[in-house]
Parts: structure tokens; C-alpha cells; sequence
């Protein structure tokens, strides 16, 4: 079973992303947690350079194309031996970040955006991606807090430090590209308390006899 | 103006970029020479990824994602400025290689991989493309013998240890490509001496109006 989290920052990932994992242990799955961009060596690499302030004149389609090299390799070396081996993946993040991103956040073609994710995945799509949706406002204040708490550079909070009118693109570029693949996603109201969300994602996870 | 010069390896593509970059200082052009991949910054780092024996277990796809990310910062941070700087650009292999050698030799889609030079080079397009066709056999002598003389090593030379029906397949993808693009490819013979394959690219220059 491979499934993904997608969210803006601050909505829960991390926190939901362990209550699952904690879920799954307990009823016997070995399970893989990973993440992108950097789930594998060659992602830690590629991070190095898009941080790297000598490469701060990368145009957005090269690092468009680094994010897709990062996901090829993280299909091909870590999650596709780690289905294999069967176990169970939960990526914080994956082909749907970047449609939403640089597609809905900074204008480029999403479906196009797509049709390279198609590439790059090789035909490896999660079998359900739990959005948690939450409202920017709510979503920013959680990570700026989180941000301070964790002493962050503002490079590392560069999303985070968009503008608002960005957030909200990325919020409705989530909601109408979940309805959209409305088959694969679960949208869970990321806004209440963590145990209420947990208990949506069970649910959903069951009506798709995932569970 | 933008040039750039395909063909298989020991086609003669130095020695002819050479004789070509003379010709237009000659004629009082500003000329740069550049080329793929590692023409940017960027690449010389993903150049180093590629031949670092750590990564040999890239995929096929991260690979030509990596390729593309090379060819996208080549375009916006060393071509497109050159350009808009009124120079002639002579670049030694560009969006072509990929189709053909991850193409036609690795078994990839042609169309797709066109589709993604496309997004790669953001509209770009050379104004003409020199295909400097050679049998493979004449080739790959000439290859080895400079490999001999300049002792390059095995890995730098991983194109020339491949299969004579690799080297086919190559020859073949590029005549075949060339002949779907043939408002933008010159076609020239180059089993002939250095002085007469020349003739046959400044004749060729002349009759699309570029001499």
C-alpha cells in the first residue's frame, strides 16, 4: 500500500503522518516513512544545490526538472524495492506538490505539470492521498509558530513567506485538483483538533477498504 | 543566430564547430561556444553527480530529468542572454542528443522526449542544426584513436564502449530525426576530409539565407 499526504505548511502532515504510521505498526504493517523533495540520496544532492545561494539564478523550469529527477530516483531506488519487499509507504508529499506549487502557485500548465509526473512516477500513483485542507490564515499562524519554535532560517521558511493571495492559490489549486482525482484523494478538514482529523482519515482510509 | 552541431561520436564536431567559429569572427560576428551537457554552472555540478560512482544506480529517467535541468539553465542563463546580447551562438549538441541517444538508443519515446525539449528549451529552437553524419565504423575509429591519444579513461568514454548496433541505432535515430525536421536539420556528409565537409556546411548555411 502506497499512500501520500499533501497540505500546505502548517496544516498537520507531520502530526498525522505519525498517528498513521503508529496505526499501521500496531496492526502488523512494516511501513516506510519518507518524504520529498530529498527521499533519497540523489534528492539530499539536489536539495544541497537548490539551497546553495551561487544557484539562486536557477530558472523555475530547471529546478522543475531537479524536483522531477529527485522523484524518478525516490520511485525507482526507495519506494518501488519498498512495495516490493511488501511494505506499506506514507510519503510526507509527492507528484501532487509540484502540479500545485509551481502549477496553481506560480502559473505553470498543470496538466502539463502532470504529464511529467506521469513520467517521473512511471506509473507508481499512490493508492490514496489524504489532503488536509486547511484555511491559510489557520495553516500560516501553526507554521510560523512551528518556525520560530525550531529556530528557522527564512530560507528554509521560504514558503511560508509568500504572500497570502499565494496561499490561497495553493489552497484552491489542492481542492480543485482533489476534485478533480477525486477516485485517489481523500480531503480531510484539517482545522479541528488532531484527533478529530485522525479519526476522518481512519474513516476515509476504511470506505476505501484500506483500512 | 543559433547553431548547434549533432552527430554520433568521432563525427568530426570540434574540428567543424572550430572552422565555423573562425568563419564568422572573420566576417565580424561576436561569437560564444558553448555546449552540452555542462554548458552552465549548474550542469559542471550535475555533470559531477552523473560520473560520481555513488549514483550509479541513477535511473534512466532521473538521468534525462537531470539532462533537462542542465538544458533549461543552459538556455535561460547562458544562450537566451547571448542572444539578446546580438551574438551567434554555436553550441556543440543540444535538445537533439536526447532524442536520439535516450530515444532512439535507450529505447525511450522520441515524441515524449521532443514534448519535453520543448518545455526545457522554452521556445528556443535552433535556427539550424548541422547533422554531420558518419558510418558508425568510420566514427567510432576516429573516436577511439583521440580517446588513445588524449588517455581518457573508460567511464569518459562510455558512449564509444557501447555495441556497434547501438552505434547503428544512432546513426539511424539521427538521419530519421533529421528527416522529420528537415526545415531545421542540414544533413552533411562527414567521411570526407575536414576542408570538403566544411564546403558542404558553409553551402548549406548560404541557401537558408544564414551565411
Amino acid at each position: 500500500m502506497f499512500l501520500t499526504f499533501e497540505g500546505m505548511e502548517g496544516c498537520g502532515k507531520s502530526t498525522q503522518c505519525k498517528k498513521l504510521i503508529e496505526h499501521f505498526v500496531r496492526q502488523g504493517h512494516d511501513v516506510l516513512h519518507t518524504l520529498e523533495p530529498g527521499g533519497s540520496r540523489l534528492g539530499k544532492e539536489l536539495r544541497r544545490i537548490l539551497l546553495d545561494p551561487k544557484n539562486s539564478d536557477l530558472s523555475s523550469t530547471s529546478e522543475l526538472f531537479l524536483y522531477l529527477a529527485d522523484r524518478a530516483q525516490h520511485v525507482s531506488s526507495v519506494i518501488r524495492p519498498a512495495m516490493e519487499d511488501g511494505r506499506t509507504v506514507i510519503c510526507d508529499r509527492f507528484a501532487d506538490s509540484t502540479v500545485v506549487y509551481q502549477g496553481y502557485g506560480r502559473g505553470l500548465d498543470p496538466s502539463l505539470l502532470h504529464h511529467l509526473n506521469d513520467v517521473a512516477v512511471q506509473g507508481l500513483w499512490p493508492d490514496m492521498t489524504i489532503l488536509l485542507d486547511v484555511e491559510p490564515e489557520i495553516g500560516l499562524k501553526r507554521a510560523l509558530t512551528r518556525n520560530m519554535l525550531d529556530n528557522k532560517t527564512a530560507t528554509e521558511g521560504r514558503f511560508e513567506a509568500e504572500s497570502m493571495a499565494f496561499h490561497t492559490r495553493i489552497r484552491e489549486g489542492y481542492l480543485t485538483w482533489a476534485a478533480l482525482h477525486r477516485g485517489r484523494f481523500l480531503v480531510v478538514d484539517a482545522g479541528r483538533n488532531p484527533d478529530a482529523v485522525f479519526e476522518s482519515i481512519l474513516r476515509g482510509l476504511e470506505e476505501k477498504g484500506l483500512g
